[in-house]
This record gives structure tokens, C-alpha cells and sequence, in this order.
């Protein structure tokens, strides 16, 4: 791993980093604020998954998390939403290839060998914060994230209830099988057996018996695209039958940027500190 | 005043707006944060000026006020920092010209048509202000702003002691007189004879009798420009000598950034809300 930069902020340290991973072939980029904390103290990770477009720098320029989990003592790793560079398959379009990974392990060409997001997010990328940030609690993780990034929060801690101790998300993709955003980018990554797909889709993992404690919601009622994308409905439904607690909160006038996510941020890493103990 | 945008935000409105400046002769661009407000009621205003290279947006992006001036009820006005277009004077460099106006009125060819920033800050925009944002109330204004821009608050502040009821800065500029951005844009905009510079230099401007009833001011120790541009101790001595209260504190680990920014933003804004009553 190396270090891009790091930063004084809020009383912590706002890092960026860098290394190559195995698992999409490529070099990744993401950020890490470690609040300050006594020698020896083991700090839980909220990890926040972006969305279409975007890298790891939206969030840390523009989600306002620094003060908050600097008071609760949260560390917050912000990865990037897809392999990126030359080398990289990529199409053009902000919806699919590089920046829009959809959090998918693919196993359709020509995006198979870089495009494992789900790994990577899962698997690699955990054990390499649990090995160079020592205050890192692996035993209390959360997971939150935006649009596709709540999608992945969502199917990431519904497939790993046991490594997350609470997911919440703003407004996010709750059903690619439902979806124009998730048609597109199921198919290219997984193919047209739809069957595959569920394993990535929050509401037919909790159809097909996933279950977690709970899930916060919000959801921009301005926001363009709630209607054909989000249907943030058809999460309230899955959990409704399935017994989750579900706190969905339609917010007036908000829309779909980081007005609206750091808005309610704070409320979220508290909700999860809270779940972290 | 055309809008380019308006966002949700913090229990506010974050709009993005431009109008054809008389005093720049250009198309000139600003944000404002106008917090939820109860009918009739007058939000006292809080101008922001930016450092070299910045835009409206920098602010607007990373500088995390809303949630506090939506809290205390304050309006947020954040200009650009120099006229800009193809048909504006420009130099290749970042410390002047385009986006490094450093709030004067020039009176050197090619810059004396546009580059009256001075004039465009303290009358122009502050009387579109006041009509086009019918709760600001422009008896109770603050201003603050970041390095360049903190020598813009602190000099339009020490000019203009009627109209504003407190000033405070980030990193700022104290004496263009003695630093090396200050010779360069000083000599630029206002020509050889230092005389004149005297209007834009807060340290010459207590020296000559300007009083202000407090400053404050938050410095990184780790800025890279504290030495050799900043200088803050000239303002202490100056204020010390002309018995204005300075609160002056050092940050250690802290750099030129927005990371160091928006960790005191809060902390200004509540100080600015005391004095605004």
C-alpha cells in the first residue's frame, strides 16, 4: 500500500492510498479517516460504497463524515466504484465498464478478469485495512452507501450478516432485477440467466432468506431518478414480509447529490455507531 | 440574476447563480445557503471570500457551513475570486490574474476595466444581495474568507467597520506589503508606488487607524505558505499595538486546505453568529 496524501481534519487523519490489487488486476485507489484514539484502541469501520460515476473522492470532498466519526471514534473507507485504467475494458457510457462496477463479481467478457468488485470489497480490500490501519476493528464493521453504492451495502452486508453489524444507505438501487440500471449492468457483467442476478439484488436475497437486524433508509423525494431506478417500495415490501425493521424516510425536496448525502450522514454514522457499541 | 441551480440542503436552500457585473463587465458567478426561515423574518448575511485559484465552488463543495448556518440562521455568500472569460486580461500563472483578483480595484492597464474586485465585493454585489434575497439583512454582516480571501475579509472589514459587525479569516494574508504574492499582485494591479498598496494591507490599515472590536483568525502550523506568505504574528503586533482584540491560534498538523477549513468553519461561524445578535 502506498500513501497519496494524508491530511489533518477534524482531529484525525484523512488519508488517501493506493495498491494493487489482485483480485481486479489493477491499482486502487481509496480513502481512510482515522479519528484520533489512545494507543492500543481498536476502532470499528463504517465503509461507505459510492455511486455511478464517482470515485473515492466524492465522498471524502463532499460528504461531510470527518466531524461525526471523529467524535465516535469511526473509522470511514471509502473505495472506488470500479477497476479503472488503459487496460480496463470499458464502454462508453456513465452506467457501465469502469466507474460503475456495480459491486459484481463478472463473469461475462471481456469483463471478467478486472471487474470483481464484490471480491475485492468483500474480501481483499478488508484484509489489507485490517493490516495497515492497526486501530481497525474487523469484528465491528457497518456498511453504507449511495445509488449503486446502497445497492452494494445493501447485498454486501445481506450476504455477510455475520461481518456487519448494521447497513443503511441513501437512496439506493434496492432492486436490480427490477430496474433499467441493473438490467443493463447484470446483463453485461452476469449474462441473461437471471437466476445469477439474485445473489446482487436486496430484495430477492431477502425473498431467498438473507436476513439482517435492520436497514436504514433515505430517499430524496426530489430525486430524478426514484421512480424507474430506486422504487425504494419494493425494499419496504421484501422487508415487510420478511420481518426486518426497515426506517425508510422519504425526505421533501431532497434530490440525488451530496446536498442530500451529507445532509443526513450524521445521522446515519450514528445510527451505526449505536449498532457498533 | 439568473439561477444555475438550486439543491436541497442542511434544511436550506444551496443555490448557484449568475448575473452581468457593471463592475467587472463580465458574467460573474456566486453561491448562497439561505437556511428555512420563518415568514418575514431577516437572516443576517456571512460573506465567505475565497484563496487563489478557487471559485465559487470550492466553498461551496468542501467547506461544510451549511449544517451550522442553517442551525444559527445565517446566510452564506460565497463570490468568485476574480473576473473571468476569454475577453478578461489573463496571465500564466495561478497567483495572478484570472482567479487572483485579491479584492482590489486595479488601476494598471490591462486590469483596470475588469479587475475591480474591491468595488465588486463591497457595493455591487452586496446591493444584488439585498434585492434578490428578500430575508438578508444587510445591518447585521460578517465576512470571513481563506488566505487571499482572509486578506479580502480583513480589508474590506477594516474599511468598512460600519458594516460589518465582526471579521474573522483561515491562513490569511496579512500584509501584502511584505510577502511575495502581495508584491506581485500589488505591483500588478496598483502599480510601484507602495502608497497606494497601504487601502489592501491589514497590518497597514490598523497602522493607519483602521479599528475593527475583534478579529478572529485559525492558522495551520503545517501550511506550507505560513512562513514565507502569512505571517500572521504581523497582524498580532499590529492589533496588539492598536489594542484590537486578535484571537490568533495556531493548529498544529494543520495545512492550507479545505481538510483544515472546514474543521474550523464551525467553530467562525458560532463566533460570528455571537456578534451578528
Amino acid at each position: 500500500m502506498e500513501t497519496d496524501s494524508t491530511h489533518r481534519a477534524f482531529g484525525g487523519t484523512q488519508g488517501i492510498y493506493t495498491h494493487d490489487s489482485e483480485e481486479t488486476g489493477t491499482q486502487m485507489r481509496f480513502s481512510v479517516f482515522v479519528p484520533d484514539h489512545d494507543e492500543g484502541a481498536k476502532l470499528p469501520v463504517v465503509w461507505y460504497l459510492s455511486g455511478l460515476t464517482c470515485t473515492h473522492a466524492n465522498v471524502t470532498d463532499k460528504g461531510e463524515f470527518r466531524r461525526t466519526c471523529a467524535e465516535l471514534g469511526l473509522i470511514f473507507v471509502a473505495p472506488d466504484t470500479s477497476p479503472r485504467g488503459d487496460n480496463v475494458p470499458d464502454e462508453e457510457a456513465y452506467d457501465f465498464g469502469q466507474g460503475a462496477g456495480f459491486y459484481v463479481d463478472a463473469t461475462e467478457e471481456p469483463w471478467a478478469r478486472n471487474f470483481r468488485m464484490r471480491s475485492y470489497i468483500e474480501t481483499e480490500l478488508p484484509a489489507l485495512i485490517a493490516k495497515e490501519f492497526p486501530v481497525a476493528d474487523m469484528e465491528r464493521q457497518s456498511i453504507t452507501g449511495h445509488s449503486m453504492g446502497g445497492h452494494g451495502a445493501l447485498t454486501i452486508a445481506l450476504r455477510n450478516p455475520d461481518r456487519f453489524r448494521s447497513v443503511s444507505a441513501f437512496a439506493p438501487i434496492v432492486s436490480p432485477l427490477n430496474c433499467p440500471w441493473g438490467h443493463k449492468a447484470l446483463t453485461g457483467y452476469l449474462g441473461t440467466d437471471r437466476s445469477t442476478w439474485r445473489a446482487y439484488d436486496a430484495c430477492a436475497l431477502i425473498e431467498d432468506g438473507a436476513r439482517i437486524s435492520g436497514i436504514l433508509v433515505d430517499q430524496g423525494e426530489a430525486d430524478n431518478f426514484l421512480d424507474e431506478q430506486l422504487k425504494p417500495h419494493l425494499l419496504g415490501e421484501a422487508c415487510a414480509k420478511a420481518d426486518i425493521p426497515l426506517t425508510l424516510t422519504l425526505r421533501t425536496g431532497y434530490d440525488h447529490s451530496y446536498y442530500f448525502i451529507s445532509t443526513f450522514m450524521d445521522a446515519h454514522l450514528r445510527w451505526h455507531a449505536q449498532r457498533l457499541g
